[in-house]
């Protein structure tokens, strides 16, 4: 994986895709699939996420302030799903779904070998968790892979459904 | 425009898409383009957008503590992006647009005739409004055109780049 310049780390978030979140505590890994996450300052690059504290992620990532934001390109769909489904509280979803966990650079949650692009974050807000349950994420260390060139995302439409990045056009802009 | 139900609001905005919001201040209506939001809750449906305080936008939202969130399939895309690229401090944009505004039930903002989807919004949390530009809202009345029966929602990547919605896939899941 090579590095991904922070300042285009808006670039992948931005369009909203269903990522995976991942976490480590006291040695034991994680990973959970989550659609609810936006940005909130391009450098350095701030995102916000929900976390709901019925997720086995919640305690790990309150506890530890990291995370990795992991993003799939669509030929992980049905995997990413199935991560949605089942609990990290029974369950090593890394060796069930045959993901790769790798050492990071800052952080202890593990990247994800099988995503192109690869965030590690570290949570500077927790404010909104008890009421709202969001945190405030800095992105501290970003990878991208070079394979696939122009990776297709997926975006939940609810239940399953999922619109895959189709036809990518181009108009004049001069908004980042 | 038909109802829709709140409970369905989420599948709107989880994916990701460009939205615009609208504003209305002492008669003077206004919309902007806007990227940075995500869901927070379902029900009712609780909304969390950046809104920057650069915006023109930010004042009226601030003051007034309505919006509609109208979502524009791709047809609209080049006003959406031109919209993102002027301000209403010195432009009508419903007008240079061509954009109509219609009246909503339960806030002064305008919905735009032109999407295909509005959604009335209170503003319910401004607490990471100083530090972070970041509004709480509620949904509190959801509106729906009957077509385009499937549109094709746009998400930005950065410069005016766009994914647009392609194949649709349906995966076993028995999470909302």
């Amino acid at each position: 994986m090579r590095d991904l310049p922070l300042r285009d780390v808006y670039k992948l978030l931005e369009p909203g895709p269903v990522v995976l979140l991942t976490t480590a505590r006291r040695g034991r890994h994680n990973v959970m699939t989550m659609s609810w996450h936006m940005m909130v300052d391009f450098m350095p690059p701030l995102i916000a996420c929900v976390v709901s504290n019925g997720d086995f992620s919640f305690a790990a990532l309150r506890a530890t302030k990291e995370c990795v934001i992991a993003i799939p390109d669509v030929s992980l769909a049905e995997r990413v799903v199935e991560i949605g489904n089942c609990s990290g509280s029974d369950t090593d979803k890394f060796a069930r779904f045959g993901l790769t966990p790798r050492r990071g650079e800052k952080v202890d949650a593990p990247l994800v070998g099988e995503c192109f692009a690869n965030l590690e974050c570290r949570v500077v807000d927790t404010r909104f968790v008890n009421k709202y349950n969001i945190f405030v994420l800095e992105a501290v260390k970003a990878w991208r892979r070079a394979r696939p060139d122009d990776p297709k995302t997926i975006h939940h439409r609810g239940f399953g459904t999922f619109a895959v990045d189709g036809e990518i056009i181009h108009l004049p802009s001069g908004k980042p």
